[in-house]
């Protein structure tokens, strides 16, 4: 097979590849990153490189436009290199920190009822040994039990070769003195020994942090919370971007770049690569040493956690879509690959299924929803849709394939809620012009989720749309006008942007968002449905998610994404998923509670017959089909 | 710090290394392996080499003569280079493969009593699961626990990370019937659920093997015997030398380099790459792959296993001489580097101290010592001279620092037991002409243990040697006369030796070998003195040890090494380490007794005080200074 060199513009020399390369294979090759927001499934369009000299041949064109394939343009990841080429790589989309997580959080305390002493498995102990004589030769590992046992009641105690071969060093480095950090427990084996993870030489202070972490992997964002286990107190809160995103925006496309070859331990990296960053950013706001870590609770969908443990993800993708495994037993840090003490134990909170995983248990847990005698429905609006309805007697749970619409994700100028994205809009009902407000204060460069769903709503009150989401380029406005998609709406002028074009929302666009709410909205109600439960019924609806935070109630009701009850019903929970792992990280009842929930929450599979299909059709109207179901909409648009 | 070219002669080029390098240094950074049997200490004479340009400095010349040193030659780890210099390296004395302990080992049936399927704690399943569908979409891992609750009542089941990432693909691969296999306990855990070490796809047929193996890391050899655990018979057993043999031939001089820095990791390398070679060896004759051995019980002195487990072993050598572990956890033989099922569980036998190892605690308990009525002494004729004394009511146990003399080292034409080595020896008491045998029947290349002791026992009774083991030099034969190193007497004139050399036993050669006869004796006199035993009183003297199987009784208690009991309670069992390990490889139950066993045997600590030098002293004679000890061979020597 013949071999050729590729040029990258911003690469300082060609590399050589075999006949039969993808673009996105040459660039992996000269250490040049092109985001592929889809995974390499060439649906998005955003991996387009242009080809300066030679060519390649194009598997597909995708969302290029004729002028663009004359211009030279290919999709990187759908581009098969057969000869020499030169290739010029359009700046890159850089994944800004979103530092509004980060030190402006709110401030966690340790809520009532929890005593982080009393609940927590890791125990740091000071032992004092007599020293071994000739009268007294015991080994050192049973002199360390024995003393362990005196002071501090630990009857039975393992450890690992890593550990075991510095005990005798650190015994005599101590001075017979030394600092024992032990896990007393883990949930997936009650009756095991305790485990002893960490000796120093010498005495520590009682009032030294014992750190431990809990950590999110949300598909989108990744958040790490560093907690003295001795208070149980948050010391620091950090969130970045997950590093996966460059290869794809969603779980399916992650999946489907972890099946390719070496896929799995890219995954994996990126991932780990994102956490570790994180423990390297927390600790230096709080001078500790990474090494101090001794506990690591982990929550995030299940795809994340197969990810991120490199256990294959495909079957999660493929009907009758299975995980491996939901209750991951405990790790220790040394086989994640985690900065932290490599003994550290690393607990992972369990999963429902393929689509409800450890996230949705741990928000289930720390919303308050499985102690409340009311009936609640707990949702998280984003890319998976998942849903829980219940109360503390029982739980029923799905998941419906909403995909990114709301994250910016197939939404010609969608955007993540970063500095210069649309979040809030206003349509004058008479002139069309609108109004809007831009994170940061700056001229927009997109739209975000909340800005989405608020344009949606003031698009239809106002009669821009209609009820199918189609735009009405008959109004008496510029603002709407056939493009080069379609039917568009011009929220910004090129002059008000920030990127020298006008900002607009498609047909298809809007095609996309209204199967993103048809489907969540689908998802409840036939989850409500197969239980018998009128929505009315529901008392208290917990949205979870970070996206969620953002949301607008009355808009979002007023384009079908969430059910028409009274406002004060809804609650906006924030990052319930990071939260469960906190109360975990700091109480190991909690942790068992969390696993007595996953197992006894009920998972409906929506693709198993035709109900949710149904019901899905009918809810990709504003609001829906049945407008019995929003009597509060109905009004203002009798009203309009 | 300057550098210095050291040119090898049979080096390819010179290699570079600073001021105040050993010779020895150099030597491994050109990748030359010069023998060090006393691990680096100037203490055997072994690693000398020749200066042909340059020079170097000796820190020490012991062992050289005036002439050697006139001609260049200097000790290796003695010699600091200060200037360039090249340097002619002498053939290195090769350790050839103990072949007779290899194909014509005796064959071991599994002892009555034993039920290997009863015992065995390794089971293997063939295990048909239920395929999931969306109306059963339990994970991968419950499903399999499920199928073997089902298929085989196994209630607990965990799995490391590894192994938890096959098991999605191995379930598809093997269309849901599969082969899985596990550990159902181990000593330390018992409470611990079963551990899924290995999982293959498709069904098994219930004869295919399901192998095991037992390890003997002896300081001179290491045994391996390949075991079906399902049938518990023993398959192949093959041996070797231990590689470290190289780096020291006793306990001391290797824990002195495993002390050095990179010394731990270097001595754990030699026994692992030793093992795994006999791993190797073994499968290749069985035909059987080394990933599919499930467990290895290994046994070995106490310094043998901290240095096969990078365990700091040198609190051993130093009083208090304690070791960091005796009952080693259940390990895994990813964590310690063998060649086997990446998962597969290694247990290493309990010790009692740091000079009464895992080796003894296998001895005493394969021997049947623990279940026997009668008083038994068990004794480990080696370096350290292990000695057991007791019955199935109570065991006291000691060690000796005998030294290797027996072993060969120490003595001037001195040897291992391969062929060329003289093992027997019968002296004309009037011409005082010696005739021997030799093993493979050769012309002789020098004397090994057995050879030593028959030849001193006909010396001693043919008055060559006297009482202190002082050579006669005035006796009417040319074989006696004044060597280079004193007194010496001829054992084979030059002309019919396979080395061109007289080979002689010489009077610094007696002290030695009196030293190391005389902590022996002096080790298991004072033990039954310790307990208030008479000698006389002991039903039974069981030999251990490979070296043990070859000593003539007779000659040995006229040398004064073994008491002066009836021949018919002398056994010898050869290796009773390898035997012991692998009783506890086919049987829990039996592995349970050993560590009970390591537990109550109350070890006495030679040092201490006064006592066992006192008795050293007095056992520096021939056979001893009390004779009445020695009844049978006072009425020898009156006779003659």
């Amino acid at each position: 097979m013949a071999d050729h060199n590729v040029l990258f513009d911003i690469a300082p020399e060609p590399v050589s590849v075999p006949t039969g390369s993808l673009i996105t294979e040459a660039a992996e090759k000269a250490g040049i990153e092109i985001n592929q927001p889809c995974g390499g499934q060439g649906r998005c369009g955003r991996c387009a490189v242009q080809i300066t000299a030679g060519d390649a041949r194009r598997r597909s064109t995708l969302r290029l436009s004729e002028a663009d394939v004359q211009a030279g343009y290919a999709l990187a990841c759908q581009s098969v290199i057969e000869r020499d080429v030169h290739i010029t790589v359009p700046p890159q989309e850089k994944i800004q920190r979103r530092l509004t997580t980060d030190r402006t959080a709110r401030k966690v305390t340790v809520p009532a009822g929890y005593d982080p002493l009393q609940g927590q498995t890791i125990r740091r102990i000071n032992v004092t040994l007599t020293p071994p004589s000739l009268e007294d030769q015991t080994d050192d590992w049973s002199r360390l039990q024995t003393a362990l046992r005196k002071t501090a009641g630990v009857t039975q105690l393992r450890a690992s070769l890593d550990c075991m071969r510095k005990i005798g060093p650190i015994l005599r480095n101590g001075d017979w003195q030394v600092t024992a950090i032990l896990n007393a427990q883990t949930w997936d084996c009650p009756d095991c020994p305790a485990q002893l993870l960490s000796l120093q030489p010498g005495h520590l202070h009682e009032h030294t942090p014992l750190w431990g972490v809990a950590v999110d992997i949300g598909t989108t964002t990744v958040s790490v919370w560093m907690v003295d286990l001795l208070t149980g107190e948050v010391q620091a809160q950090v969130a970045e971007y997950n590093q996966q995103i460059s290869r794809g925006e969603d779980v399916i496309s992650r999946i489907i770049v972890a099946s390719k070859e070496g896929g799995g331990e890219k995954m994996h990296r990126l991932v780990v690569d994102t956490i570790n960053d994180l423990l390297i950013r927390a600790c230096k706001r709080l001078n500790a040493n990474p090494n101090e870590i001794l506990k690591v609770t982990i929550s995030g969908n299940s795809t994340m956690l197969h990810l991120l443990l490199k256990i294959p993800a495909s079957s999660i993708r493929l009907s009758p879509f299975v995980t491996t495994v939901n209750h991951i037993p405990t790790l220790t840090a040394v086989d994640v690959g985690l900065f932290t003490h490599p003994q550290a134990v690393v607990d992972c909170l369990p999963g429902v299924a393929s689509y409800v995983g450890a996230d949705i248990t741990a928000g289930v847990f720390s919303s308050g929803m499985v102690d409340s005698e009311e009936m609640v429905l707990f949702l998280d609006v984003g890319t998976n849709g998942e849903t829980v309805l219940g109360s503390m007697d029982w739980l029923v749970t799905c998941a419906c394939s909403a995909g990114p619409a709301f994250e910016g994700a197939g939404v010609l100028h969608g955007m993540r809620a970063t500095k210069g994205a649309i979040e809030e809009v206003w349509i004058n009902a008479e002139t069309f012009e609108p109004n809007f407000r831009v994170i940061g204060g700056t001229k927009p460069v997109g739209l975000c989720g909340s800005g989405l769903i608020s344009l949606l709503a003031e698009m239809f009150l106002t009669g821009v749309i209609d009820k199918s989401g189609r735009i009405n380029t008959k109004l008496t406005t510029s603002r709407t006008r056939d493009g080069d998609h379609g039917g568009e709406f011009v929220i910004a002028w090129a002059d008000d942007t920030n990127t020298g074009e006008d900002i607009v929302i498609t047909n298809v666009d809007i095609d996309n968002l209204l199967r993103a709410k048809a489907a969540i909205y689908a998802g409840f109600t036939v989850l409500a449905e197969n239980v018998g439960v009128n929505l009315n019924m529901v008392e208290q609806i917990l949205i979870g998610g970070s996206f969620g935070q953002y949301i607008n109630v009355e808009k979002a009701i007023e384009i079908g994404l969430l059910p028409d009850l009274p406002w004060d019903r809804f609650h906006f929970l924030g990052n319930t998923s990071v939260l469960g792992a906190y109360l975990a990280l700091i109480d190991h009842n909690t942790r068992i509670r969390i696993a007595e929930i996953a197992a006894r929450m009920t998972y409906i599979e929506l693709s198993a017959d035709n109900t949710f299909y149904d019901a899905f059709m009918s809810a990709l109207f504003l609001p829906h089909t049945d407008m019995s179901q929003f009597p509060s909409v109905k009004k203002l648009t009798v009203q309009g």
